[in-house]
């Protein structure tokens, strides 16, 4: 008995492995070397990209379940982070606590998810550790290189920039409060890590981020690093996600609540140069693309944009922080969106 | 009361992550991107080396409870696995699960074991990624590089071949026998990743492996890999860890049971073929070194090694295997120890 259990992990943990897709620069198969070695004698680049991250309150607060959407998010988390520097992302190793009672239809479809992001980012798994225990824990760490030109950091943008999105916002939040308030909406998640739109980006913006938490707390993050203010001209509700209007009109929740964070939609926000935004958009053109124009980088550290008729400056910590502020309890967070916008209709 | 959690939590975040060493080619700073930038311009390489491993089992199990064991456990680990593959590793990336009941004394005491391997190896923390959660987890991602040569794998034996350890074995398990059966009994149990000799071992080595799980799982991966057979011609308890005898002489435990894993002690197992041995040892003797002779490759798939007076000839798997057939029943492990030792004392 003891044995067909162990059997059966050392099977998983074999299945799990040799179905994952290698890395044509690998010079180590499984299991014949203590390290992933991939060699780069051919290859010519400036810098090396890492990041890690992991699927941890997704899934101990099942926002996720599907296994699929899983493995998917576990690649995209990273390879989002690869785009936002502006990295060519080599692949990802894996961190996996996988639960002893899963069954083989849940690993398939967890691989599946997996398999199918990294065939779309055309990246690999280089390698990865998988224990099991009482509870699922995923992380990646991901890989890339820059060969030319800077990286783009967070850091640099200053007054007089345009700010951009490669799309539009709100659906991690509308994702959120579909799974959390209301599962008769139903919200297609399944973001895209915008490493296609990332090469473009690189050549004209001058920082970037992505929106992994949400439009606010990347806000916050960024005039803290830039000691900035930003402007949101466009009106909220038109750079809101086709997809969230639905759970918007049905539930009647005010627009800047889907941008509140801390689940975000894993686009990029990013700044162009006064000087570089006609050629900016003209490439965007060529590229037959379109990305949503949010506003202004403007010096103080406020954020300001348009609820309805009202004129809101406030600092952007002041929305970013309501979810940390309710100490992650999700009712509790709702309830404190709520009294925000009380106040803001009032004053 | 809230906010003065998250507070906390926010603090003990960027204490953790500003106090740990940072690579002077890394380009960004805390906060400053989306993900770990390290300049390669001035470098040149020809293998970029990564390897993702953790801490879990050693943790549940209450191997490990000390913090600063903790943290030097955690980069040693994929330490030991860069000197496996006779890479120079340049830093590692940590994923942390913090529990929100760890005081900062226990934080600053798993600080210290970080940083101090740190600075043995002299490597940098790249980056991270921390969640607050209920249950301790520490992962790691080693990065390293190869410049010269071609790396270490742990394919490449082959029979005639002499064996090799860095070092004498079976302190891990000396470890782990007073931790859980006889705490009157002091084994010190730090290891230093082998990284200094890996780099006189890569010049004359077929193949290496590290003896993280211990020496016989690391005989059956190694067997399984290279079909072949090992030959321990010295006896094994001359290649007992000098602070293993006190408890072999204690408790009376037969010397194989030192080796039988699955807690190691991250010596570097290699092979020299037998024309570079004479090379070798002169070079270690230049070192002013001498590795532990284990003994030779042979055709086959079984281990030879002789306990007392007994011949013993078995697949290495049969002892590898023995801590996964108790199901990592730590007790019932030790009662299949001894009942393997009975049967082999009786044939």
């Amino acid at each position: 008995m003891q044995n067909n259990i162990v059997d059966k992990e050392v099977n998983m943990l074999r299945k799990l492995a040799s179905a994952f897709p290698r890395h044509p620069l690998q010079i180590n198969q499984l299991l014949q070397s203590d390290a992933e070695i991939i060699d780069l004698t051919t290859s010519d680049f400036k810098f090396l990209v890492l990041k890690t991250d992991g699927l941890h309150e997704e899934i101990s607060e099942k926002l996720y379940e599907d296994p699929y959407l899983i493995g998917w998010m576990a690649v995209t988390v990273t390879m989002s982070d690869m785009a936002a520097v502006g990295s060519k992302p080599l692949g990802l190793l894996l961190g996996l606590q996988l639960p002893r009672q899963n069954n083989e239809n849940w690993l398939t479809k967890f691989q599946q998810g997996i398999n199918e992001a990294c065939a779309a980012y055309g990246v690999s798994i280089l390698g990865g550790d998988t224990n099991f225990c009482s509870t699922l824990s995923v992380s990646t760490t991901g890989v890339g290189t820059i060969s030319k030109g800077k990286p783009l950091l967070r850091k640099g943008m200053v007054p007089g920039e345009h700010l951009y999105a490669t799309g539009k916002l709100g659906l991690g939040s509308a994702f959120a409060y579909a799974r959390y308030f209301d599962d008769s909406i139903k919200v297609s998640y399944q973001p895209l890590a915008r490493l296609k739109e990332s090469k473009l980006i690189r050549d004209f913006a001058s920082a970037c981020m992505d929106t992994s938490d949400g439009l606010f707390p990347a806000l916050s993050v960024l005039s803290e690093i830039n000691s900035i203010g930003i402007q949101l001209t466009t009106p909220l509700h038109e750079i809101l996600h086709d997809d969230v209007l639905p759970v918007f009109q049905l539930a009647g929740i005010p627009s800047w609540m889907f941008l509140a964070g801390p689940h975000g939609e894993y686009e990029l926000l990013f700044t162009i140069p006064v000087e570089r935004q006609q050629a900016f958009e003209q490439a965007c053109i060529g590229e037959n693309w379109q990305p949503v124009y949010l506003g202004k980088i403007i010096p103080g550290k406020m954020v300001h944009f348009i609820i309805g008729s009202i004129n809101i400056e406030c600092q952007p910590a002041t929305v970013a922080n309501l979810f940390s502020e309710a100490n992650g309890d999700i009712p509790l967070y709702f309830e404190l969106l709520k009294q925000q916008h009380k106040y803001w209709s009032q004053s």
